[in-house]
């Protein structure tokens, strides 16, 4: 039967079983919050890189830009990896290249990966039930923070084992990270966002004000978009048929 | 002001902040747990091996030896990582080498670090109570399975962050990693038992019928020692004044 592993931190991600697993990259605060929002507001398609020169390459071509470091937009770029940049009217139809500290590293690590797909608070039902429908292995992938665990990321890998927990597709027995992830989401769920509160993540962006991206990234089910990846660039899943499993 | 950490993994040991710590090796069920309990009984000093051979080596010339691999005693050598295998008689005094898994490894990591002890519940008070006196930064290290993070282990580290939480001497920032360890303790308190009835950790044992060494490796204070790393060899830490900050 397949199973549903997390991986705590990219540092991990060779400790697991990777190979037949559909991947799902996560990195809520901002990453791959961002991209979902980037594709509900109707972007044609995302890529990602792994360094800053690359996305300078692209912007001197005349794409439109994302690039983060340290929780900062950098310079001289469209957008940093704030959701509510990706509302912006200009990418629809357009593609957008995007750089962040650890969401698009994530990518990089799990792209020579059979299936890699976006997962966030924003496509979460999306995701599961297309997710219960593939009798698949699963590896859900943290980005974490410089390769360190977050509370944020593990929270929602909690929450998509939450939500296949005890599904007749999926095998009883759990590693311990999926349990611990859970065991946080189970503490988190009635108020994510006081659950976050102490997190160094929270901290850091306080300090930078970011408060309102917080609360964006929290919010479920604002798209039914799962970005998948596809010979290194992010596109829509086409979900192939309707999902009878919601659990 | 000094920090506590907790590094969930071996693997994420180079992103920690160690040059300044006191590390504390964590690995539950069961070599930290097996360490506490021969000095319990009187072991004159444990000297931990990070393979076979080496381990092979030592019994050649007439040590005791433990030696352990995959949960299992390895033939030929006198004990394996069972804490009760060291409240046999003979290691009195004696001089006792063990290699495991899991936990002799990450002591053989950290053991360049300037300080380096052994943590387990079976003397989680006096490491405490020790801990607080010394106003340096502490870097909880999970030996995990295998690189792996778990469920024993992580909330080990929790339990000793939970008891130094809000205590003066600690800056009050804390990691994720900590704060998702103290949260899975906190979780894990009331019945540590139950919670670890579904980690893989205890399923791997069960196939091992180790039932009693879960049971015993999560009792609380059954020593006061503290061992501690110098010059490669475990050594009972001579604590230098008693506390007066039990929290």
């Amino acid at each position: 039967m397949p199973q549903i592993d997390v991986c705590l931190s990219p540092e991990l991600y060779k400790l697991c079983d990777q190979e037949n697993s559909i991947v799902v990259v996560i990195d809520i605060l901002r990453a791959t919050s961002a991209i979902c929002t980037a594709f509900e507001f109707g972007v044609d398609k995302v890529i990602p890189v792994d360094s800053v020169e690359k996305a300078q390459e692209y912007k001197d071509k005349g794409f439109l830009v994302g690039a983060e470091r340290n929780g900062k937009m950098l310079e001289g770029f469209d957008f940093g990896n704030s959701p509510y940049s990706y509302t912006d009217p200009r990418i629809k139809n357009q593609p957008v290249v995007i750089t962040t500290t650890n969401g698009t590293r994530a990518i990089e690590l799990a792209k020579n990966n059979h299936m890699v797909v976006i997962g966030a608070f924003t496509n979460i039902s999306a995701l599961c039930e297309w997710l219960a429908d593939q009798n698949k292995d699963v590896l859900l992938l943290c980005s974490g923070w410089k390769g360190r665990t977050n509370l944020e990321d593990s929270m929602f890998a909690g929450a998509v084992v939450d939500r296949l927990f005890e599904h007749p597709t999926y095998d009883e027995s759990y590693s311990d990270a999926a349990l611990a992830a859970r065991h946080l989401f189970l503490l988190a769920e009635e108020d994510p966002q006081v659950f976050l509160r102490n997190s160094s993540h929270r901290q850091r962006l306080a300090d930078l004000n970011l408060k309102e991206d917080i609360k964006y990234s929290l919010q479920v089910d604002k798209t039914e978009v799962i970005p998948v990846l596809r010979d290194g660039e992010l596109v829509r899943l086409e979900v192939e048929k309707p999902s009878a499993a919601k659990s």
